[in-house]
């Protein structure tokens, strides 16, 4: 049946960012939508963030449209030019090449649930804002290197 | 700033469904949220559905994977198999090309809000399952004929 069985959908509690940044994913979880449902064009989850943790490393990406809906709790979007405030209901939209890297962080008490949407294509690079860091996607896997093309231990995924 | 403004988030109300399946449409409407946010790899709205409304007519694509989420309320789902009760915060997807139609049906007394999310391609064509219609999806637009290719008057979307 096309609805989802909850019990059938991955929570991922584990990143592939290389060290030092794996640190930085500590109480970042997410439910695997799309990959429960078979679809392979766009990747959905629910992103949950528990206090002080964040979506991902500040990034943005060359070829992939992202879509986030804050769904439950509070929290903030940070962007070069600074932070704003997200609450239940409250979305975004970050259209691909924008070089304007994004994340969210759970600054309150409580967990926040995010929606998240993003394209699936085959090849795309995304690129760390604040830190030496960018990852080259392929079908074949997730390449993390420096800026200048050094290669970091470890593979993985963006987010 | 990528964060959506409500104000700038059009409400679409009407239908380019042709007679007299126009009138199938009546009590649906949709926030247009990819748009505001400058998307354009995929769609996500939230369909808004009163007492009594459709998703849409039933139908299935050939080339676009959907994902729904029931954000608020009570609906159905209804496929070839028969009808799925759904409720806030379940999910449904729909590869692409799997032929099994499928429609949500708000049967509640209060109004039921979806997430919507499906992916924007140059080419795609969607079957109706209960009527004799289909829709083929280009850039020019979209045009609706009969199963044999016999056109209808007007054009429009696909829901």
């Amino acid at each position: 049946m096309p609805r989802i069985d909850p019990a059938s959908v991955r929570l991922r509690t584990t990143t592939t960012y290389p060290p030092p940044y794996d640190a930085e994913a500590r109480g970042r979880s997410a439910l695997m939508l799309s990959d429960a449902g078979g679809l392979s064009q766009f990747g959905v989850n629910v992103t949950i963030l528990e206090p002080g943790a964040k979506s991902s490393m500040r990034h943005w990406h060359e070829n992939e449209d992202e879509f986030v809906m804050v769904l439950q709790g509070d929290c903030v979007l940070v962007e070069d030019a600074g932070e704003t405030p997200m609450r239940a209901g409250d979305c975004a939209a970050f259209p691909a090449g924008n070089p304007d890297g994004h994340h969210f962080i759970n600054r309150g008490p409580a967990a926040c649930r995010l929606l998240v949407v993003g394209t699936r294509l085959d090849h795309d690079i995304a690129h760390y804002s604040d830190i030496d860091l960018k990852v080259t996607i392929t079908p074949e896997g997730n390449r993390f290197t420096r800026r200048d093309g050094t290669p970091y231990p470890g593979k993985g995924n963006t987010t």
